[in-house]
């Protein structure tokens, strides 16, 4: 970065800082930059009071996509959040052995993402006044709201140890929680479509201003981290808004009917938050992320009777109703499924009342060199205690699951995402590192 | 395909058979399968008053995203149409060397494609009442709307005429137009990205719509045709609607302000409809469509002064002005750019009055082996005669043109689109199979 916004001194401790966010033109308002001899001027000085006003972007129904999710709070945004329509997830290796420079980057990306999830510029927006620099912001998103993004941050187990190197001193630091997942039976995981020290799951309803987050963070860390891998998704396969419409995964079943409401405390408390006493106090209030790229073969399953799969599920394919029930929401009758059906195997019912609060997206990335579409579920979850949810749960999953025959998991990442930031001045990591 | 609608027989010469369509349910309509158990009945009997009833989408301003695009017409739907917000482009290699299963095929696929750009399932949106068989749509569109999903299908140079070989017996009717692209300084077209025997574009404002249709047509042509590559896009490059904003592409510019509007009969005459007596009869009103896979170093952009950037495209990056020039829509001034500035070079008064029909789409797959993203500008552009278009012009521009130094064309493709379908019963392809 060449140009640095001045760090916000103010410790407003309301959520969001409201104050700081009005002093700071929308990218919307601003119509020209400053390189090129056009100056900025009055016009955006005038614009500030246009700075919450967005054109209506893509929305879930019942979801307003021209107000922007606070940056700021007890959680990190992005979790509870009601699932937007895109995601844009990337994860990044640590390159550098300079502790400094990656608290310094963590500083930056804080800003970043206080600037960016707003629907404002990285930085000045433009050069900080110096033609010959780079622009700050890479500019794709330029006329476009923030479409509800959120930038979640989360640390991978290699940030922590790696080949048996305490890498940055926080060996000591890594929570119990955040292990090494296990092999699991049918595992085909592909070294660079997993791990990763480092990642953040950017979600929004436009996918150009996920793109363009993620893409910003990436030029922001050069020379600290690059990209390890990353993964574009759309249509959303799991809602935490159980009163909006169920969305379907990419072999057409509704999915995600019996999910954890964003709204819904107690089961955040019960299943998602980490607790205090239970790990490391800078991960109290945060939550445990497990990513995994299920790849399915469609081919195969389009192939496949419609009453096998619906047998696979233990749902109705069109309604989604459980077997021998008429609605998506009626309770199910899990003795009434078959043995090895999906929706028995992960019920809670079945799991000594496990939940986890899934946040997946579908995700098609062209053809692979047979021709076979190379789609799937990239399949996000957020868990108080990976060992207790994640880990039990696909443990039995993948022994059993008649759905086997026709998925595989490509890619997996498991991430201690921290608590949420409370006011500007704080940054992404600082309870861990500080 | 195990079950088939019946063959519309109305002789309906409207552009767009609305008899036909409220005889079928829409997709949104239809709440059970009659697979395991749970029949439609009354339920979708009763809901044929609603088939054009769809739930806002997203959508560009002014562009109202519940009205679906006619599938019949004059000219192929895709084209002149609006430009929607996603594209799933797929290019097809035929394995069939059976004429007959050929022209099924296309039948087939053209029933499947009046369907769901109507918001409509494939077939019966069953298995024809036979549980035992694969339902005729895989489902996962089903509770959505159109999407104003377009399906736009081209034929290739290697339909006509493969090593040699007049596979079909088309090799006299292929039009000179379509001719072997010649290569370009710079290009290093990968074969996996390159070529096809037919492409198919399908532009929608909701990925899985697009996902869904590409992914159908696939399965239907299941041992006629495998897919050759595939190309998802978001974040449309250019706009055939002049009136709305301009979008950007990933260097952060503004694409396509000097673009064919979509409503300008002339200027589509002129430069995008194949017009009679220019070639075969089956391509009048048809147009040739050129795919480039254009991948950006992103990275080294994003390290570049705005100052160059601005040289190299010769427009201010937040305005989109022309050098000299304050506001995007002012008249470019091309003599005070630099020489080798994009716009000059591209612009029709560089170029004898040449004109293309712009219809990109920004892509992001991922990253490379180095971490650098994959991501770029997927061009699409159609013409009236392709040897007069792109052809020249992208040889000037190969061969001079600054914004050579920071992208790569790595995918090719070129197309006969033919005309529009005018009514149920013709079939994609029909005057040049018949």
């Amino acid at each position: 970065m060449d140009a640095e916004t001045p760090e916000p001194t103010a410790q407003d401790t309301t959520p969001r800082d409201t104050a700081v966010e009005a002093a700071a033109p929308s990218r919307r308002a601003v119509i020209g930059w400053a390189g090129a001899g056009l100056a900025l001027g009055a016009a955006a000085a005038g614009s500030v009071a246009a700075a919450t006003m967005h054109e209506a972007g893509p929305a879930a129904p019942g979801i307003d996509s021209t107000v922007d999710i606070p940056f700021y709070g007890d959680h990190q945004a992005g979790i509870a959040t009601p699932v937007q329509d895109r995601l844009h997830f990337a994860a990044f290796d640590v390159t550098t052995t300079d502790r400094a420079a990656l608290v310094k980057m963590l500083k930056e990306w804080t800003k970043a993402a206080a600037a960016m999830t707003g629907g404002r510029e990285v930085g000045t927006g433009a050069t900080g006044g110096i033609p010959e620099a780079p622009p700050d912001d890479t500019g794709e998103a330029l006329d476009l709201p923030a479409s509800r993004l959120t930038l979640t941050i989360g640390f991978g187990p290699t940030l922590f140890e790696k080949d048996g190197v305490d890498r940055f001193g926080l060996r000591a630091r890594r929570p119990e929680a955040l292990v090494d997942l296990p092999k699991f039976p049918g595992d085909r995981l592909e070294p660079g479509r997993t791990g990763g020290d480092i990642c953040v799951q950017a979600c929004a309803d436009d996918p150009q201003v996920a793109v363009h987050a993620i893409r910003n963070l990436a030029r922001i860390g050069m020379g600290v981290v690059n990209v390890r891998w990353s993964q574009l998704g759309f249509g959303k396969t799991s809602s935490t808004t159980p009163e909006a419409q169920t969305p379907r995964n990419l072999m057409g079943f509704k999915d995600g009917t019996h999910n954890i409401a964003g709204t819904d405390d107690a089961a955040l408390a019960a299943h998602v938050w980490a607790a205090a006493g239970e790990g490391p106090e800078w991960m109290t209030g945060g939550s445990y992320l497990v990513s995994r790229r299920i790849r399915m073969t469609i081919e195969t399953w389009d192939r496949t009777a419609l009453q096998e799969q619906e047998d696979v599920f233990g749902r109705s394919k069109g309604e989604g109703a459980p077997v021998g029930k008429q609605k998506e929401r009626d309770t199910p009758d899990l003795s009434a499924m078959k043995k090895d059906a999906h929706v028995r195997l992960a019920h809670p019912d079945s799991n000594d009342g496990l939940m986890i609060l899934r946040r997946g997206f579908s995700f098609t990335d062209g053809t692979d060199g047979l021709g076979r579409l190379d789609a799937g579920l990239f399949f996000l979850a957020y868990q108080r205690d990976t060992r207790k949810a994640f880990v039990p749960l696909q443990a039995r999953l993948a022994a059993n699951d008649a759905l086997n025959e026709y998925i595989v998991h490509v890619g997996s990442g498991h991430f201690a995402c921290p608590p949420g930031i409370r006011k500007p001045g704080e940054w992404w990591g600082q309870a861990l590192f500080g």
